[in-house]
């Protein structure tokens, strides 16, 4: 099966839940810029979620560049991905009102680890179903930058209930990581 | 006709219904855990009808590998199906507020009977419109699926009445049977 | 300039203008089947819309199969018969909200007969732009179907303001003349 | 990498933003002609902003004709030209509810202002990959529609404090130079 539809539908998705978050940036009701100051939390809610939605549709573009067709548990994957990423409206909304308290901050770092274990699933059922010559298992040598994301944000979350503020840090250095999508495909498929 | 923009509108319409329903789990007013309790059901009922729209993807991905052109028919009839399926958000939104109720839970039942009809509607539709040599006539040999759906459909609705936690455990067995997309026309399609 | 993009924004914004419509279905307080009486009237709206839009795509949908490149003006002309789509779902809410009054009928069907104007007006700018050998002029001898609709508009409009109801047939009418969408188009595609 | 995801993802975005700005003309609770009146100021903000994403994709798409492969600057460019774009939904809703006042009309000029640099950014990064034989460079002599586009801008949000209406004028002048999509492109294409 081709993997044109695949990508069209998790574009859909992922367009849509990058363009809802603004939906939850609602207008003041007076027209003077102090009536701008409680969507400010918001509103850097908004830019975080915004930056990790853009993160995760980059290196799915990258890992399918290296992908050639899909199967069932392809399509379940990657459906299982996009459930986690549907709920980060959901959690950026709760972030921005309650002003990144603790619980709310945990809870959006629970939903960013579980799209990470989810994205890394959904390379190991591609790698699993293209077999010993996938160009993604090639592109892919070591899981460094999985395991060191899931060690940042299990450290984030753990942090959340003393120092929000921190969390949101540790979470923003694992958007660090992988803000340069994966050279290591790029590089991969120049050679082939 | 080509399919292309069938499968684009489609996939258009699939990727805003999965994603709208979760504009439903309203976020809660605190940041305390407790505060999360009332979306619980609403987040059940989200999962619920992501695997249902999931799996509606999953099979129009699949039925549509065996299409070649389509038609005036075939676009109406997939309109049709699309219809049934932009109801499933408010259908979930009705059994999540009310906390799988027997009404709501009946009446989702009957959304779900629609959509499998106006899915069977389809395949008719297209086999009718490619004639005899149908790739997706020979895949689907025998209607068992589709029938044994319907039943537990019926089964589930008029026991959603008295047990509406059966009832929904009787939707969940067709999602179970849909879960794995048609493997007939993937092995169908391999054979030509 | 090749048609893909315009025809996959206008996917994009037919699908979602189909789709947000259904937002608009508030779910019932209760759990009772009479807590679902006001939204019938919201519901028979629903269904009426998403028979136009969907009149649209198709028909958008076959003319854009005769088109073989855009330039400037096609692009504009077709945002110009977006733009009267997209308003679409607030006249439908109208109607819906206020049991098909005599006003928001009437604004209903000056919606309408905007809509098609610019779909004549795309029509037109379309075959200008692809010359004497353009496929779509051949396809389209006469502009019967487009004066005859003009004219029911404009008669249901009248109309509203003493039978809202009859007007709704009136429109009810038109939809029916382009249900089928335009068999000239096919035959013309087919003969070429 | 090919361009066709970063299409279809950009796409899929400017049709959401499109349409959702129409979720803020919230229909009115009677049926009379009257209760439109208190949607006419927010009717207005929709049109005009509908024509600026209108012209926005346009120029997009005619861009991205002369763009043959994509990189990661690529898609972060991109990425941040459509934050910047989808802010404009709460700018039109802002100078919709308060009926053009200074510091909206301002805001909204920022707005414009921040999507005018995060398109010139892109086309620089495009260029900048494309190299010496850039066909876009070569379309692109001098930046003269960008420049004059920031002055106007300016001197709009610098009006908006004392003459909203004035302002909205000059950013209207703006877009009536970006109407027409780049013909310098076209004919670039043309040539080649």
């Amino acid at each position: 099966m081709t993997k044109g539809r695949l990508e069209a539908f998790s574009d859909g998705v992922l367009a849509i839940i990058i363009t809802i978050m603004v939906l939850e940036l609602k207008v003041p009701e007076g027209s003077s810029w102090v009536d701008l100051k409680p969507i400010i939390p918001k509103f850097l809610a908004y830019i975080f979620s915004f930056i990790y939605i853009g993160i995760y549709w980059n290196n799915h573009h990258h890992m399918f560049q290296a992908v050639k067709k899909v199967n069932g548990s392809i399509l379940w994957a990657n459906l299982h991905l996009l459930f986690w990423l549907s709920l980060m409206p959901i959690a950026t909304e709760w972030i921005g009102t309650t002003n990144f308290s603790k619980n709310p901050v945990a809870a959006y770092g629970i939903g960013l680890i579980m799209c990470a274990i989810a994205y890394t699933i959904l390379e190991t059922v591609i790698i699993k179903c293209e077999g010993e010559n996938s160009k993604l298992k090639e592109a892919i040598h070591s899981r460094f930058k999985e395991y060191i994301s899931i060690v940042l944000y299990v450290l984030g979350i753990a942090t959340s209930f003393f120092y929000p503020y921190l969390a949101v840090g540790l979470y923003y250095m694992v958007a660090l990581i992988w803000l340069i999508p994966d050279k290591r495909i790029e590089k991969s498929l120049k050679e082939n």
